[in-house]
């Protein structure tokens, strides 16, 4: 029985935007599991900022694909083929690394405690590598004090969602900067921050002033530019920032200087720490330990943007560079079983 | 009695480089101490890039001198008067809190333990506040581990002719950045760094590949601008980068932005702190109780740059700026007793 496999392979490397062509989709056979081997059917695509690093050659925290390469992605699947004693077909998993494609053939992958409190979209979201990037990032390099001022940007993306909860369960005094007065009224009213920014209608700077009276002690940055900026100017002395992401850089085609006030982590004695949640693997049964009855009893709440139909997962991706999603942006491969 | 103290004052602030009339040299009748306090008759003067950030009124981690007041700097000295039964006349000590000026009156000083191996020069050198610096930035954010490689800018200045030479007892490859062949000669030969980067007359990025096979691991970072992005292109993971100047643009009169290779921070998942001296004042005791014998011994040296001449310490300043100075420059105000 050959299953036909549909597969974005990266065609050329983008160059600034990804263009028509730069990615192409293609349907081929679908691998075949070898000895101790599954065969997993992905149901969902995590769409992530760092895709279009991948897509690049330039230096970068883990290798770039490769020209003719499937596009590298996390997914969620169902086994449907199993070599391996330890997993059955039907049961949900993450494939521990896997692709822009209908199929994976892995030699493992991590099962997911999917109930109905925890289905499965839970673990592309706030029990996925966007939460365990939150949540690391947040509690190991910010470091929040009950009382303390925590400003993430992004705040309604996948990560910045996260990040601002679990500071309010930590007693932070959160503020967001987001991109639409949509964005920014959904984690104040449903998420629960204190306040939040829309950077496309205000000064950031000047309204960080006024969110931020005593100053900000933690930023947990995903954007870098005049946003880092602005969170720089109203620093407070041995401030924290867990620098996540720097999207506002990755379309560029130039060289983009660094933050203009540079000097404040030398000035307000400030500590910044570029991370990646591949290094905190080892520690994810902390996180699921922590994190899972939060989300299952809703005391984090997550949302999935979820754009349907693997053929739409380049125009889809577009949607974090321009601000088009709120919350975890996931395509949808197939319908879950 | 009344005794002449020469004074600097602060007459307006710097735009850019120094301009003959910001500071004023006057002649004063020196302060009278009151009870409980000490005067101090000032045999050096600390000249330090951090000097130059206090005559602006830009953000800075202690408040600027006013426009008409004293200019603030360390000084050594010896108490000429006491009304404080804890110190007599001769000895010689450290105000907490000095100026350029022949007299200090301060409520209290710190006792230097003056010997034939540690003459009072040291105390301004590998056992004053430039010393400290080294040691507390290199240790306590560095983290220099044995086998790794330590890069220091300004490596024959004040602070990087010290933290080399720790870097070298914990273990490491140290490569110095310094702005002239002699420099580097120096730090090579009498110090025993592993090598030296003359940034005047090598491209740094591509000399800093070179002379660090391995990457660099940790970065003690004084100057900034283009040095630090050179650093940036060759930093390891995790690496750290202890932020203790950005000479560079202290004398900028436009914002001068970030490195722009700021993203190497995200990518290598390094760590860049800032720091100040000051904040590491509870643990002098620490860094006497180990670097005394270092430098009693001979096992690190110092070199100071001494000019004569309260006169001159503006001029003298200015050696910061333009690397005219080997070691740490320091101003005699009056000879030893």
């Amino acid at each position: 029985m050959t299953r036909p496999n549909r597969v974005w392979r990266l065609a050329k490397r983008p160059i600034g935007e990804i263009a028509p062509g730069d990615l192409v989709l293609s349907e081929e056979a679908a691998p075949t599991p070898g000895a101790g081997q599954i065969l997993v059917r992905n149901l969902y695509l995590s769409l992530d900022p760092t895709n279009r690093i991948w897509m690049s050659d330039r230096d970068q925290y883990m290798p770039p694909v490769e020209i003719g390469q499937v596009m590298r992605g996390g997914t969620i699947g169902v086994v449907e083929q199993s070599n391996n004693p330890a997993y059955t077909p039907g049961e949900i998993v993450q494939p521990f690394l896997s692709g822009w494609q209908d199929y994976t053939v892995a030699d493992g992958a991590q099962k997911l405690p999917v109930t109905k409190d925890l289905p499965p979209l839970a673990f592309m979201s706030a029990l996925g590598m966007t939460g365990a990037t939150a949540y690391f990032g947040l509690l190991d390099i910010g470091k929040p004090q009950p009382g303390e001022t925590v400003v993430v940007s992004a705040a309604a993306g996948a990560v910045g969602m996260i990040v601002g909860q679990i500071a309010k369960i930590k007693g932070c005094r959160v503020v967001g900067i987001a991109g639409s007065d949509e964005k920014c009224r959904w984690v104040v009213k449903d998420l629960g921050f204190d306040a939040c920014i829309n950077y496309r209608s205000e000064n950031v700077e000047a309204a960080l002033k006024r969110e931020c009276p005593k100053g900000i002690d933690v930023n947990f940055e995903n954007v870098g530019g005049d946003i880092l900026d602005a969170v720089l100017a109203n620093l407070n002395l041995n401030a924290r920032i867990a620098l996540c992401g720097l999207i506002s850089t990755y379309n560029a085609k130039e060289p983009v200087p660094g933050p203009y006030r540079f000097d404040a982590l030398l000035m307000r004695r400030a500590l910044i720490k570029g991370f990646i949640i591949i290094d905190y693997f080892p520690r994810m049964g902390e996180f699921m330990a922590e994190m899972g009855p939060w989300v299952a009893s809703g005391r984090i709440k997550w949302k999935v943007d979820v754009v349907d139909g693997l053929e739409n997962a380049v125009t889809a991706l577009d949607k974090l560079f321009t601000g088009g999603n709120t919350g975890k942006l996931v395509v949808r491969i197939a319908p879950e079983p």
